[in-house]
């Protein structure tokens, strides 16, 4: 399932792939080296890509460290997500040509490096013509906002959603997709010193409603439900009390799905909600869903277009962040790691 | 939505009805009086219908007690099932005729009573040939359990399914149908010191593996599981730590479906089995479920035809009863009322 990576123990004169490896699990800034790699020519179903741009996602922090749900096998570059330019193709390539944009649909594939051979299954195109930065941060957080407002409710336009930690990169896309679609957004985020300005950010990007998480225990939440109906769907990215509170005001029968638990806390949910109000919970994961889909790439594609018409059309605006040339990756990490900064990390190849 | 009554004030000299009537809520003993009922002619549209039998539920205790979440419109009968035989019906009146047996398909009839005025919406014909204690005890556990095995993960021979309480009504009839469709069924009970009959007694009804509550969080669930699959749905009727413990031995992608919370503890669900797992919860309410079919009776049809031939094929065994007179019935509340009995009672008119 994991392309296993070749490194080059002896200098070469010519080397054509660097890259971030880790041979042990342990704080990014301890186990990564940059190195160079041996990139084989294709096989028949083979891509080679040139990386230009890859993130640095909380995910791939915690692959790193040896915390995630998934755990390539060792040594292994790292990275999940980001986007290339098709180099070269095996004879039975057929998805992606030379000088396409492509990007990953599987995790794993270790795009923390300049060029690397991944198999065309693990693939999509992307157009050429959004930035380089939107399309090296689209395959995770917009992927996910995009499955959390399509698969779970039937929404409409007037329809009502709630979100927690709507600040996040995922919850930044739910708002904007959600405005895209005359959907009406409530969201919540923890309260800090510079609320207000955070409050006229998710406006701008055309958050309805942002609350504090102390208002959902509040009576203004009666005033907010006189402007808009009660919300169909939830989303949580939190766990603990923050979710049990907003999951009070979902309308009859509706769903909250779960797709991070930031508050390192279960969900706890009264059996009232479950029998008498048939809510409905279920979790969310982006990895998952597009394995589920290796066969398949009719709702991937479609997604990326839709995706890729909402960045070009200045719906959907690309996270604010930091280049930084593959050399420089420990600077990128220690920011990537800060707290509160609200700036995606974006290693340039 | 609630049948009125007329109580009757003034003696008469053929009086055809009586029925347990309370007019305020408060605890069973106190409130409930035996009174005297007119029972009007049929409308073109009801359905006289003498009350053969009607048991004492849990919830009809609630609803007397006023803390159930659905309260009729006081003064009301107490009772929301039983059987009757359909006495005259109204010139519209096509699913029943005279002599007939019927249930109620929704909640709020008031059962308990000698006889009564009904909309023919509101009854279902059961076949004649089954137990009285059978018919009148249909409409509420049985129904529960069947739409629990039918409606929420596609169950084949072979496959499992774990369930708490298993000796409450409904647990009982989960596992007698389960071993009707060859499902295996792991039935958690709480320990006791008559567990070892207890036991016995549900291997008897077709339990395949009953265990305590202490032995969900023991190495002994690996054995078990070299016996049969994880199972791909767990019935929740209790709440709290319990409930935890059993979701951990879901299958990926089970669900869990609550219809109670005996422990009166919310549900609490670990993050990672949400998303990782991708679990599934939902919650579960007969009422509701036949509401939703009021004009759509195809499936209510199928159900109590299915749970009928069970019946009548001894793979559903009437539960435990005891019965008495209309006129004893404070004995019965009382009997009702009393932890761990495992009888249920039944007011015979």
């Amino acid at each position: 399932m994991w392309p296993g990576i070749r490194l080059l123990r002896r200098p070469l004169s010519t080397l054509s792939a660097r890259g971030l490896v880790y041979e042990k699990h342990g704080e990014p800034l301890q186990v990564l080296r940059l190195q160079n790699l041996e990139v084989p020519s294709p096989g028949d179903y083979d891509v080679r890509v040139k990386i230009l741009a890859a993130p640095i996602n909380p995910s791939d922090i915690n692959m790193v460290q040896g915390t995630y749900a998934l755990l390539p096998e060792l040594p292994a570059v790292g990275g999940n997500e980001g986007v290339g330019v098709v180099a070269e193709i095996g004879n039975h390539v057929t998805s992606v040509r030379p000088g396409d944009w492509v990007i990953p649909v599987d995790a794993g594939l270790g795009t923390w490096r300049t060029e690397g051979l991944y198999n065309e299954s693990s693939l999509v195109r992307v157009p050429s013509d959004i930035p380089v930065v939107g399309a090296a941060t689209l395959s995770v957080n917009p992927c996910t906002a995009y499955r959390l407002l399509s698969d779970y409710e039937t929404l409409r336009p007037g329809d009502s959603i709630i979100q927690n930690a709507s600040n996040s990169s995922v919850g930044q896309v739910v708002i904007q997709i959600a405005a895209s679609l005359g959907i009406t957004t409530i969201n919540v985020v923890r309260d800090r010193s510079d609320l207000s300005s955070l409050v006229q950010r998710l406006h701008d990007l055309g958050a309805d409603h942002v609350i504090t998480e102390d208002v959902l225990r509040k009576p203004e939440m009666k005033e907010l439900f006189k402007k808009c109906p009660r919300p169909k769907l939830a989303l949580n990215c939190v766990g603990g009390k923050s979710t049990t509170e907003m999951l009070r005001h979902l309308d009859y029968g509706g769903t909250m799905v779960t797709y991070g638990g930031m508050a390192k806390q279960p969900v706890t949910i009264p059996v009232s909600a479950l029998i008498f109000k048939n809510v409905k919970l279920c979790g969310f994961w982006v990895t998952q869903w597009k394995r589920d889909r290796a066969h398949n790439r009719e709702e991937v594609t479609k997604m990326i277009r839709d995706l890729s018409d909402l960045i070009r059309r200045g719906k959907l605006v690309t996270p604010p962040s930091t280049e930084w040339p593959l050399q420089d990756f420990a600077k990128a990490m220690r920011d990537a790691q800060t707290p509160f900064l609200s700036r995606k990390q974006i290693l340039i190849m």
